[in-house]
C-alpha cells in the first residue's frame, strides 16, 4: 500500500511492520513494545511512555516535574520536553545540526522513516546528508531498552560530524537526584531516593530501582548529565552545549539529570558507524553492570533481538487468512493477536486487574496459549467471597492492593466468569477443570464448577436483584462509572439484567456438556426469569433502556433527549435472548438509525453535555470521549458478537462493516483523522461526531482494551466460523455479500486446519474434509499434529 | 547600588523594590505576591507557580502532563512549557518576534528590567525597537491576577506590530478539558471537571472553580485557545500561529486548552498602548462576568492597587533602622516583616499547619497584628489532646485533614506553645489571656494557663519521657524527619531534651509574671531535671548529642563520621540553660569550627552520603540540601538567638554575621551563587560546602519559613534590643563590633520609640528617655499613642 508521495504509511509488504514516512502526518503515532516486566510506547517524533514494574508501575525517564501516579491517559499529549530518546547530529565544519527521529529540533528532513515492527520499532531520519538509523528492541526477561543507532556519511563528500545520543532522565524525586559519567560503568547514571514520608514506606521503597542508566557500548568522547546545562539558553530545539566543540562533563547535584553522549567522528562517503545502547532503571551498580555485561555487545543484541522475535512468535495466534480485504488480512495475521496476547501476557502490567477485565484479557489468551486462560480462571476464583460474589479486582502478588476504580463497587464481575469459561472450553474441551478444587483466603473449598454455581446464584440472589428480578447496579457496571445510577442499593442497570441473562444461559449450556442436567435447567429457568423481568420493566418500545436509578427514574429511553439509547443492554439482549426475532429487528434497526458513525457504533448517544446528577460520572466526560458517548470499541465488539450470532446475511454485512471500522484507513484522509497506525484497536475513536465533527473518530492511543479478545473471536468463530465445540470443530463461516470466498489456516487443539471458502450454488454451508462431506459443519475426533484440508462451499448472495 | 554594567541587580532607591537587569543572571529569581485567597510566585523570565484555596490548594494555571498534588518543592526546577505568562511581539512588516518578558523565544533584548515590588512585580523588554511592560497586581479578597501590558514603539518610526498575550491554562483534567474564545465574557474561558472516582467526591468537587479564565479589557483581533494548533510545528519559541496574518480563533476540544489573544497595532513613534488583563479561575460565567465588571478597567486596577497597598501596609511591622549596613537596612525596613506578615497572614495557604509551623508563624505575627497570634494561640490549644499533648497539624477550616508530615507522629509540638506566647506577651502584656476559658472537641474546658500547664506537664510526663528523665523522639521532632530514629517508643532527642528545658523555663517565667509562684517554682524544678538528663546521658565531652535511637545507639557525636554534630542542640542548650558558661564556650567553638561556611552554619556535619537506618530519612535527601547538612535557616536563627540572649560582645558580632549571611549580597558572586534577590529569606542554602562546592550556598527559592519570626525577633529584641516585658519596654541594644551607632523607629503598644543609639564612653548601656536616664533600661508606663525620643549610649569596644 502506498500513498501520494509516500506521505502516510503503509504496511510493508508482508504486513509484518508498519511504516510512515512523514513526522508530522500523525504527530502521536507509536508502537509498543513489552515483556512481563516492562512496556514502552514510542511515537513517531522519538517521544516515549515506558514503564516497568516493581511490582507496581513505575517510571525510569521521567517528565521534567513531578508527575502524579496515575493510570495510562487516553489521547496523552506530548510537549517539547516529554520523556524521549533522540539523536542530535552537528556538522563539526558548518555548525548546523538536526535532530533525529524528529524531535526536539523539528528540522525538514529529506528522508524520514517510522517503521512499527512486532518485534522491534525503527527510525530512520536523513538531513545534512547525514542519515541516522535508530531502533529499538527489549529483552524478553530484563527492564531495559537496546538500542541501535547508525549513522552513514550519504553527503558523497568526507564530513566530520558530532553525534548527540539524548535520552531523557528528568525530575526523578524532590528528595534526592543526581548523575554522573561513571567511567567504570560506560555510562550515565542518574541516582534518586523515592520520596516517602512514613517509615514503614522507607522499607516498601528499600529496593526500588531508583537509578537510571545509559550504557555505551562504544565509550563516547564527552558528556553531559546536567539538563540545564546541556539546554542553557539555546533550549532543547537548539541546546547551548552542542555549539560547543565539546560537551562540558557536567555532573547535576540535586539538579535536573539527563543523559547525552557525544561522539566526535570523521566520516569518508559512505561510510556508517554503528552504535549500541542500554537505558533503563537498576537497584545499584552491580546490577548495572551486569547488564552491561548480559546485553551491551554486536552478538548480545543479535541474540537478544532472536529471542525476542520468538518471544513475540508465540503470541502469532491460531488464525491466518487470505481474504480480499488486505487490510484486515493484516490486522488478523499479525497485529490483532499480538495485542491479544499482549493482554493476557501481562495483564496490562498492573498488580490488582479489575475482575472484568482480568477474564476477558484472559479469554483472549485461550486462542493463544490456553493454559494461561486456565490459571487465571483459577486465580479469580480463589478470591471468590463467601457469598459467591468476585471481587472488584483480582489481586496477582502479594501485598498488592485494589486501587483507584477497584475501589468502587460494581456489581457485573461474576457474569464475565462463564463468558470466559466458555472460549476456553471452546478451545480446549478441558471439562476436567470444572472438577477442580480451588481453596480461597476465606478458608473455603469448592470446585470450579461449585464456584461457577455460587457466582450465578449469586446474580440470581436477593443480593444482586431487586424483588422485580432486575440486576443492582450499585456504583457502576462493565461502564466505569454510572457511579451515582444506584448507590443507595436501589438503582438498576439494564445492561446487567441482560447480561446475567446471557452469562446465565452460557453456564447453562456448560452445565448440560458436562452432564449435569439438573443444574442446567435450574440455570435456563433462571436466565427465563430474568430475561422476562427484563422485557416487563425496560422494554422501551423500540430498545431496552438503560437502567433505573435509586429514586426510580428510568434512562436510557426515547424520551431522554441526552444518553437515550445505548448499545449495550441492545447487543446483550440479542445474547442472552431477552429479544424476540420481532424485537430484534426494531432493535438493530434503531441502533443503525441512532449510533452509526463513520468510525464505528457509539456507545450511547447522544452525548451527554453535562451532569445529570443521578447518572453520575460518564456524563463528566468530555461529549464524545471516553465513555461519553464514543465509539467504545469494547462495547462495539460485543454488537458484533452479537450480530454474528444471530446467522443471517445482513447481520454478516454489518458485523464485518463494524470490525473494519476498527481499523484506520485504508483512505489516508481516515488514518489522519484517527491519527494512528493500525496496529492496534484503540479502547475508543472520539463520538460527538454531530457535536464536534473536527474531532470524531480520533483514536484515544489507549491500547489496553477488553476489546481484543472478542474482536478476535468475532473472526475466528464468527467471520471464519471455526468454532470449538465439545465434540471438535464446527465449520460455518459467515462471509461478507461482496466476498467471493477466502483461504484460512486454523491451529485448533494442536491440529491444523487449512480451510478454502469459496462461493458456490448451496442452500447451506457445505463443508468437506478430505474431500468428504462432514454432517453439520462439526469435524469430530480432531487429532493433535494433524492437518486437516477443509472445504467450505457457502451459498451465493440472492 | 548596582554593579558592572548594570548587570545584575539593585534596591531602588528607597528600598522598597528589587530590580534585576538580566534575565540569566539568576534564572530562578523571582517575586511573591498573595492575598488569603491565593499565592502567586513569577520568576523573572515570565514563569509563575500560582495556587488558591478552595478549599485545599488547586491550580488554574497548569503544567502540559498531569501534576502529583503535592507541596511546594525546593528549587523547582523550569522547563519550556512549565505555567508562565508571556506576551510575544511581532513585526508585521519584518516577521521578526521576541517574548517579553524573555521566555519562551529568548530573544537577546536590548533592554530588561525585573522589579519586585512589596505590591506588585513588573517586567520590562525591550527589542526590535519596541518596549513591552508588564505588571502584575492581586486583588485584595480575591482569586485573580490582574495584568498592565503597555507596549510603547520606541523606534522612532511609525510601526505595524501584532501583541500577543499569552497565558498558560495547560493540562486541565483527564475526565474533561476544553476552551472557547467567549465574545459574551470578553476572553478566554478553559472548562474541565476536576477528576474523581468516587461518587462521594463528586459532591467534594462540585462547586470547585474549574474553569481557567483570561480577560481582556480591549477586545482582542484574534485569539487560538488550542495549545497545538498555537505552537503547530514551531514550538513555543517560534509559535507557528504567530507567522500567520491572524490566530485561526480555534477551539480546544478534550485538548490542551492555551489562552492567547492577537492584538494588532500601528503605532507613530513614541506611542503607546496600554491593556489590561484579568487571569484567574472561577466556578462558572456568571463568576467571570462578576470578575470583568468588578475589575477590569483602568480605574479599578487603580483602585485594587492602592487597596493592595494598604493590605500590604499593614505588614509593615514594628521597626525601622537606618544603620550603616544597607543590605540590612533594606531587609528590615522592606521585605522582612513582608515575609513575617505573609506567613501569620496565610499560615501558607494550607488547611492543616503543623503545629510547631503554626506556633511559629503566628509568633512573629505579635510584631505586626498580635490579635492574630492571640487567635491562634486559642485555635491551637481548642485542639489539645486530652492528656495534654498537641496534634501533629492544627486545622484551620472544617472539613480539613492532616495529610504529609502531619499524618507521621513527632513530639516537640507543645514546646512550641510557652515560646510563641513569650513573644506574644512581650508585645502585648495581656496576661488575661492566660485566664481565658478554651473548650476543645473532646468535650474539656480548661482556662489557658490549666491548657499550657498541662501541655508542660505531658513534656515532663511518661508519655513523652524516658525513665532517665529523656525525651522521645518517636517519628520525629523539628527536624521532619528523621523518622526512624524512635519509632518503637524508646529512641531519644538530644534537642528535644534541651528545648523542653527552654520550654520549661520560659513557661516557668511567665508563671512568675502572672504571681503563679507555685507554678513557676514546679516547671523550673522540671526544667532543672530535664538539664541535668541531659548533662548526664548527652553531653559528648564537646557539644551535646542529636539522639539516641530505639536501639540505644547515640548519634551526633564524636565518633560519628557523618552528622557528627548538629546545631540544633547545641543552640537550645544555650536558651534553656544545659550548658554551663565553661560547656557554652566549647560548644560555640565546635560549631564555628565544624559547621561554619561562606553562607551561613550548616544544621550539621558532615552531611550524610547515605542512608543510616536507625535515623532514617534526612539522610536520604541529596547530601547538603533540605534537612541533609545544609544551611537550614530555621535552625541558625535558633542559634543567633541564643546568641543574643548570651550578652556578650563576641556573641553580638556573631549574630549579626550570621543574620547577614541570610542576606545575598552585597557582592554579586553572592547574589549568584545563591541565585535569588534579598526580597525573602529562604528555608535553606544549599550546604555540602566541601563536599559540592559548586552549588553551595544555592537558594531553596522557598519562602515559607519558621525561619522569619525568629529572624524578626533576633533584630527587634537581639540587635536593637528593644524587647517588651511586663512592666514596658527594656532597651539594651546589642551592636556589631564596627558600628558606632544606629536609629530605630520602634512601634510598641500603640506607642512610638524613636531611638539613637551611639557608642560613647560608657560601662555600660546607657538609656535616656526625654533626656532623662532611664534605670535597668526599662521604660515603664508606656503611653499608647505617645511618641517617645531614646537616647542610648553603648560602650566603645575595647
Amino acid at each position: 500500500m502506498s500513498y501520494e508521495d509516500g506521505k502516510i504509511l503503509g504496511p510493508t509488504q508482508n504486513g509484518e511492520r508498519y511504516e510512515l514516512t512523514s513526522p508530522t502526518a500523525l504527530p502521536k503515532a507509536g508502537g509498543f513494545l513489552w515483556n512481563q516486566k516492562m512496556m514502552i510506547q514510542a511515537t513517531c517524533r522519538g517521544y516515549a511512555t515506558a514503564q516497568f514494574m516493581q511490582p507496581e508501575p513505575a517510571k525510569y525517564s521521567h517528565a521534567p516535574n513531578i508527575e502524579a501516579r496515575t493510570f495510562m491517559q487516553p489521547e496523552q499529549n506530548y510537549y517539547a520536553h516529554h520523556p524521549g530518546r533522540f539523536v542530535y547530529v552537528k556538522d563539526e565544519e558548518t555548525g548546523e545540526f538536526f535532530s533525529a527521529p524528529y524531535e526536539p529540533v523539528r528540522a525538514p528532513l529529506e528522508k524520514f522513516v517510522f517503521s512499527v515492527g512486532k518485534s522491534n520499532i525503527s527510525w530512520t531520519a536523513e538531513h545534512l546528508g547525514i542519515r541516522v538509523e535508530m531502533i529499538l528492541g527489549l529483552p524478553t526477561d530484563d527492564v531495559s531498552e537496546l538500542w541501535t543507532v547508525k549513522v552513514t556519511n550519504v553527503s558523497g563528500e568526507p564530513r566530520k560530524i558530532s553525534m548527540y545520543p539524548y535520552f531523557t532522565i528528568g525530575y526523578m524525586s524532590w528528595m534526592n537526584q543526581g548523575a554522573d559519567y561513571r567511567e567504570d560503568l560506560g555510562g550515565v547514571v542518574g541516582s534518586s531516593i523515592t520520596p516517602y514520608q512514613k517509615a514503614d514506606d522507607y522499607y516498601k521503597n528499600k529496593y526500588l530501582k531508583d537509578k537510571t542508566y545509559l550504557l555505551c557500548e562504544t565509550l563516547p568522547d564527552s558528556w553531559e548529565t546536567n539538563q540545564d546545562a546541556f539546554e542553557g539558553e539555546g533550549g532543547l530545539h537548539a541546546p547551548s552545549a552542542i555549539l560547543e566543540l565539546e560537551l562540558k562533563r557536567g555532573d547535576a547535584r540535586y539538579e535536573t539529570p539527563t543523559a547525552v553522549v557525544q561522539y566526535r567522528v570523521s566520516l569518508k562517503a559512505n561510510e556508517e558507524r554503528e552504535y549500541r545502547f542500554l537505558f533503563g532503571p537498576a537497584f545499584d551498580d552491580a546490577e548495572i553492570l551486569t547488564m552491561r555485561s548480559k546485553y551491551l555487545s554486536k552478538e548480545a543484541f543479535a541474540k537478544t533481538a532472536s529471542e525476542y522475535a520468538e518471544y513475540m512468535s508465540q503470541g502469532r495466534g491460531c488464525l491466518q487468512i487470505e481474504s480480499p480485504d488486505k487490510e484486515l488480512n493484516n490486522l488478523v495475521n499479525s497485529w490483532l493477536p499480538r495485542q491479544v496476547y499482549y493482554h493476557g501476557d501481562v495483564n496490562r502490567l498492573t498488580t490488582d486487574p479489575q475482575t472484568r477485565n482480568y477474564m476477558q484479557d484472559n479469554m483472549g489468551m485461550s486462542y493463544i496459549k490456553p493454559s494461561v486462560t486456565r490459571q487465571a480462571l483459577v486465580r479469580a476464583l480463589s478470591q471468590q467471597e463467601p457469598t459467591g460474589a468476585m471481587p472488584d479486582g483480582i489481586l496477582l502478588i502479594e501485598g498488592a492492593e485494589l486501587k483507584y476504580i477497584n475501589q468502587i463497587p460494581h456489581t457485573d464481575h461474576c457474569v464475565w466468569l462463564p463468558v470466559a469459561l466458555d472460549i476456553y472450553l471452546s478451545e480446549t474441551a478441558d471439562y476436567a477443570l470444572l472438577e477442580e478444587k480451588v481453596p480461597s483466603k476465606n478458608g473455603d473449598e469448592y470446585t470450579v464448577l461449585e464456584r461457577f454455581s455460587r457466582a450465578m446464584d449469586w446474580l440470581l440472589s436477593s443480593n444482586s436483584r431487586d424483588e422485580r428480578g432486575l440486576s443492582y447496579i450499585a456504583s457502576g457496571d462493565w461502564c466505569d462509572p454510572m457511579n451515582m445510577v444506584g448507590p443507595k442499593g436501589r438503582g438498576i442497570s439494564g445492561w446487567l439484567t441482560v447480561a446475567t441473562g446471557y452469562a446465565l444461559n452460557v453456564w447453562s449450556s456448560i452445565c448440560e456438556q458436562s452432564s449435569k442436567f439438573d443444574l442446567a435447567t435450574n440455570y435456563r429457568d433462571g436466565a427465563k426469569q430474568v430475561n422476562e423481568a427484563a422485557n416487563r420493566h425496560l422494554w422501551d418500545g423500540d430498545w431496552f433502556a438503560r437502567g433505573i436509578t435509586d429514586d426510580g427514574v428510568k434512562f436510557g429511553i426515547k424520551d431522554d433527549p441526552e444518553g437515550r439509547i445505548w448499545l449495550n443492554p441492545q447487543a446483550w439482549s440479542i445474547l442472552g435472548g431477552a429479544v424476540s426475532p420481532e424485537q430484534r429487528k426494531k432493535v438493530m434497526k434503531q441502533v443503525d438509525e441512532h449510533l452509526s458513525t463513520p468510525y464505528g457504533v457509539l456507545m450511547f448517544a447522544p452525548p451527554f453535555s453535562g451532569m445529570r446528577e443521578d447518572i453520575g460520572r460518564v456524563t463528566q466526560k468530555f461529549p464524545g470521549q471516553g465513555e461519553n458517548g464514543s465509539v467504545y470499541n469494547h462495547a462495539v465488539v460485543f454488537y458484533i458478537w452479537a450480530l454474528y450470532s444471530v446467522g443471517g446475511e445482513a447481520e454478516a454485512d454489518r458485523a464485518y462493516g463494524l470490525l473494519r471500522q476498527m481499523v484506520p484507513g485504508p483512505q489516508e484522509e481516515d488514518y489522519v483523522q484517527r491519527g494512528q497506525l493500525p496496529v492496534y484497536i484503540p479502547n475508543y475513536y472520539r463520538g460527538g461526531w454531530k457535536e464536534f465533527p473536527r474531532t470524531a473518530g480520533r483514536s484515544s492511543q489507549l491500547f489496553n482494551t477488553g476489546t481484543v479478545g472478542w474482536a478476535y473471536r468475532c473472526l475466528v468463530e464468527g467471520l471464519c466460523g471455526l468454532r470449538g465445540v465439545k465434540e471438535g470443530l464446527r465449520v460455518w463461516p459467515q462471509l461478507p455479500g461482496d466476498w467471493e470466498g477466502m483461504r484460512v489456516t486454523r491451529l485448533f487443539r494442536g491440529a491444523r486446519f487449512e480451510v478454502d471458502v469459496k462461493r458456490g450454488d448451496v442452500e447451506r454451508v457445505e463443508v468437506k474434509v478430505d474431500g468428504k462431506i462432514v454432517p453439520e459443519g462439526l469435524v469430530k475426533g480432531v487429532q493433535k499434529g494433524e492437518t486437516y484440508k477443509v472445504e467450505v462451499v457457502v451459498p451465493r448472495r440472492g
